[in-house]
């Protein structure tokens, strides 16, 4: 019976269809059949689906086709599942061969809980309000049994708690109350915090603070229409600013690859990570160079400050613990970008197995990148400037609370930029009148304590420059060895760039230090470049370096080991693809799980001239003020991987100037014919 | 004689023009007039003209002005100039009152030599071309005297050579060939340095090195025209993006204030600054508060690192030695800025006391700013998507090689920005096949050794946060006291924001610490924010700090004493605008001039509560490598002024919305007119 209806399932491949891609996410199609799959051999009564994601191929295999298409053998389309069971609230990781339909594993989650959905954290809201010990918590905070649909929650994950452990999958209720429904509930937090139970749908126990708060009876502070209009409505001093691209875009699509000034790449999407790059490369005059293989955002932290329990509980993991495809915005034009977008929409599981696709989940667009390059010479006044584009591939994904816009930034001299812009609302706790924050919040708002926080990235970047055998390198501006005053250093100006390769995973762990302008370099030293003789590089600048602020040997610097220290390098393991683990609600932190398991694993494990991992923390540290409430104007991050020592030379001087002009024709009085300076028509200019 | 001429020009004091504002650069027909002032009284065939600015008003008066115009005397205009004896060899600072057609004040400069003008620095040059020992020289390395013309030079002040002391003014010339007047000369550095003497016009010594290295013999590696073509041509792949403001700017001016978006500043510039900005102020909600007094770029410094003489001569300040104004390019539409620019130009004296204007030394521009603010509530999906626009003044200038475009950006939430961007070409030296550049430089091209170096600047921030009595306080993430397992601090999570009153002149003088994410907070502690209860601040957010990589007791560790560390704070007084000296070309360092002196003055001075200003350093370490070559694609730099407990909430939310729409609008279906989506005409959207 089952494998009749896993034969029928074999027959519903359409053969006559193009293949996707191996790198593409998996199609709504896809992803209901593997539900079929799973289904036809596990009761459907019982289990409800977590995620259903692609399996990215094997790389060796993966770069073995890519090499050659016609010769290599297609990695098969393979997704890797996560159900649960209701019925034995067991957990289980599977693979489904999507092509010969069969379960290749299915494994118990033992002591873990998969991430977090949608589906369960909106529905604790709905058990909660007729919930007899939550509602009766309301009556003694001021809230009435007959307005508990004015209380709101904020579901999360119950990230870890020492009295509960792991097996019991459990969420807990940041609980709020909206007066009017248009109200933001983020000024009217509750004091109290019960726990949740997704699969039994149940609460299971609240905690009560020592000192009742009772709920604020400060007005509204929204940031809708009706509340701007009462405050003297909206200003009309703002003229529009108008981007077009009369011509369409710069760059063009082979399936889910772009193809843009030179550079070429892969664009997927899954539930974890939201955007994620691969197959990195440059077109260097004709010789196709690789890059990276992968480049994603793989994981983030965002630990709060108070010390006072059950606060230690918020330190949301955004990627680990929800997943930042599946908390992803819709994108709407002319809102979250302006000029020629593209979308690309992405499909997830839904619980019971049916697909959903959110529409505009990723965004394409050019803007205008400024000056690129310019030069004058002072004394003929011959003068080349030349403007720049830039690429940008985002997504906006909403944790709750707070809004995290994400820009993979490409420039045409082949610099990647990452930019991230915070905004959103603060995460808030209800706090008496004249109550001391004791220096752990800030009252952003009468009654309304936003506690200190830190957003903590990992950047993971596995580099393939000019091939797999990459090195990293760091670099220390240093003073020369010689004292001032000495023949070798007598005016004290020698300094160099101090290189230490970093040889082992142990050696691997390593801080920013300002002090020094630290920087990494990614290098393949098979390669060298003809004219400096230094292999080439690409050079991670961060200087959004950030410290981890919870101390060693608690329970965040447990369950976050890869946020303890700036850069981390492993060699490549296929599926070491999380830094904080796989499954990250409730993980314990001991041992931690992710990188530090992967480096205990092996400490001395080369990383040199290796196929390499490398992973970056940045971020920043939060101390919120009144002007980040009701909503927070948008706070900006930015790093940057550029090109050092992989080019001959600049590799945009065959980018149209503006203006350009040699000496020999400012002599000779002429215009040059060969500049783009043709946007006149648009641009004004006055004089002041 | 001369009492007649003063009062034949106290008559062209033309009384029916409108005054200009006290804040105003010195007109060309002003500048003119203090020349004709000076002329009148000293002999003008001996003297030439080496600056002429106007005097900031004594702040005391100035504040008293701007507090009551009507009833508060006018601050006088006052010029400040600065003058060469070409038969003394003397310079002379004097003080031209306007008005009274007086010279107030008239003293000799000792041991000091004022700015080097783009006059005295084309002029070298042309002389070195007919200098036989410089002929010579050429000759050794490969160059005939039959060639000379195709010798070019770039003057550079000397710095300082301690066999020449600071009496005798003294440039030195970094010396390069172009094999064709197109050519890109910093592909052929010449070997040796004469050292110039601009008032003498002559050379007056030689410096040789013990190792020769004759002229390159590499093909020219341009970025010009004929050299794209030959190399492929330009590529056909970049489409146009268009900006335009159908409206108009969303900008006005009263003289040279600028009202933009609640902000309010006046738009000054000067030769040794270029931008400056005074009386910044904010509107909020109808009060208008006071930001800044005054906020520029006051100096910089860029090192190099290669000890060999006599590089270490090369650590150009390039405002203290040269002029960020005099220095400064006239911007051209649609290729240093795009969209509606408004221009103002500026206006120097030349040598013979004749005004010279440099036409569009300022843009003043707007562009988009992508998302001010955004919230989706994943609940219910009631969204708010809000943009920004920012606005951007801003100058470009031209040192020797080099190109820094300098952007002051504003914010609609109140936040300052201060973007640099460095461009241009780098400063190169000859290098034999195969020599060996001791790691102080990179072989960027054939014969071409790009030298290490740095860009420091020094941002002055004079601020007048709701009044002049501010405070700096270092704020540092600070882990909580109780050990982790503590009941203070179970679970080790608790952090909090330290904060360090810097109280005296002593205390002022800190370093940037990234593993504390170390901010700086200007405060005003009579105004506390009536929410957190914590005075009124703008926060310095700065990671671009950089080491002062010379050596402690070494030549540039003496001359920029300023960028030893990231921030320094004094007590404000009148005239204490530069950070390394009033008159920098040819200091010694010993003792070391500007901040240093104004320090040991008074150690102990009070910065607390008082009126001070903050200095701070930041810049970038730059190891060349052969992509920044011929010509170098632009670097970005970044630093940010945040208002933290300025305002009582969100300050940008009488933005329109781009979209926005409540809980109870998603409820009802109903699609909200409050929103300005209006670019729906111009923006284009594909689904990929």
């Amino acid at each position: 019976m089952v494998l009749n209806r896993l034969e029928q399932l074999s027959k519903q491949v359409d053969a006559s269809a193009s293949p996707p891609h191996p790198f593409d996410p998996l199609s709504a199609t896809e992803i209901e059949r593997a539900a079929d799959i799973v289904r036809a051999v596990h009761s459907d009564k019982d289990i409800y689906f977590n995620t259903i994601t692609v399996q990215e191929p094997r790389k060796e295999e993966m770069k073995a086709w890519l090499a050659n298409p016609t010769a290599a053998s297609r990695p098969r389309r393979k997704a890797e599942v996560v159900v649960i069971s209701k019925l034995t609230t067991r957990s289980f990781d599977a693979i489904v061969d999507l092509e010969s339909s069969r379960i290749e594993l299915w494994i118990e989650l033992e002591n873990q809980q998969p991430i977090i959905t949608g589906h369960e954290l909106k529905h604790l809201e709905i058990v909660a309000r007729s919930d007899p010990k939550i509602i009766e918590q309301c009556g003694i905070i001021g809230i009435p049994p007959e307005d508990m649909h004015k209380v709101y929650i904020d579901g999360w994950t119950i990230g870890y708690d020492e009295r509960f452990g792991s097996n019991v999958r459990l969420q807990q209720a940041i609980m709020y109350y909206r007066p009017h429904v248009d109200d933001c509930q983020y000024t009217y937090p509750l004091d109290f915090c019960p726990l949740y139970d997704p699969i039994k749908e149940q609460f299971v126990h609240i905690d009560i603070p020592k000192v009742r708060r009772p709920l604020s009876k400060a007005p509204p502070n929204n940031y809708h229409v009706a509340d701007v209009e009462k405050n003297g409505g909206y200003r009309d001093t703002v003229k529009p600013i108008h981007i077009t691209q009369p011509e369409g875009v710069s760059f063009s699509f082979e399936g889910r690859y772009i193809n843009w000034q030179n550079w070429k790449m892969h664009v997927g999407f899954n539930y974890r990570e939201g955007l994620v790059l691969s197959d990195l490369s440059f077109n260097d005059k004709g010789e196709v160079r690789p890059i990276m293989y992968r480049l994603s955002l793989a994981e983030m932290v965002v630990p709060y400050g108070c010390p006072e329990h059950p606060h230690q509980r918020k330190h949301a993991f955004d990627l680990g613990e929800y997943g930042g495809g599946y908390l992803t915005n819709s994108l709407t034009l002319g809102c979250d970008c302006k000029g020629a977008i593209h979308y690309m929409d992405a499909s997830f599981v839904k619980p019971d197995g049916s697909a959903h696709t959110t529409k505009n989940a990723i965004c394409i667009h050019e803007e205008d990148a400024g000056i690129l390059f310019k030069h004058t010479d002072f004394r003929d006044g011959s003068v080349i400037v030349t403007r720049g584009i830039k690429l940008i591939i985002s997504q906006i994904f909403t944790a709750g609370n707070y809004e995290y816009c994400i820009y993979f930034v490409f420039h045409m001299d082949g610099t990647i930029q990452l930019d991230v812009k915070l905004t959103g609302i603060l995460n808030t706790y209800a706090m008496n009148p004249d109550e001391d924050t004791h220096g752990y919040g800030t009252q952003v708002y009468p009654g309304v304590n936003a506690h200190n926080h830190q957003h903590i990235f990992c950047l993971r970047i596995d580099p393939n420059l000019d091939g797999d055998k990459n090195t990293i390198v760091q670099t220390d501006a240093a003073r020369g060895p010689a004292p001032v005053g000495s023949e070798e250093n007598k005016w004290g100006n020698a300094f160099y760039a101090k290189k230490t390769k970093l040889r082992t995973v142990l050696e691997g762990i390593q801080d920013y230090d300002g002090t020094t302008s630290r920087t990494w370099d990614i290098v393949n030293e098979n390669r060298l470049n003809p004219y400096s003789g230094k292999p080439v590089s690409y050079k991670l600048v961060s200087r959004e370096s950030v410290p981890l602020m919870p101390a060693p040997g608690g329970l965040v610097w447990g369950r976050a080991g890869f946020a303890r220290h700036t850069i981390h390098v492993t060699p490549y393991k296929d599926d070491q693809l999380y830094p904080a683990g796989r499954h990250v609600p409730q993980t314990s932190g001991k041992p931690s799980k992710g990188l530090p398991e992967w480096i205990e694993e092996n400490p001395n494990a080369s990383i040199e001239n290796t196929d390499i991992v490398l992973w970056h923390t940045f971020g920043i540290t939060h101390f919120p003020s009144p002007e980040d409430f009701p909503v927070m104007p948008a706070e900006p991050m930015s790093l940057l991987l550029r090109p050092r020592h992989f080019f001959k030379r600049n590799p945009v001087l065959d980018v149209k100037p503006s203006y350009a002009k040699t000496p020999s024709q400012v002599a000779a009085g002429v215009e040059p014919n060969c500049c783009s300076i043709g946007s006149k028509k648009d641009d004004k200019s006055v004089n002041v």
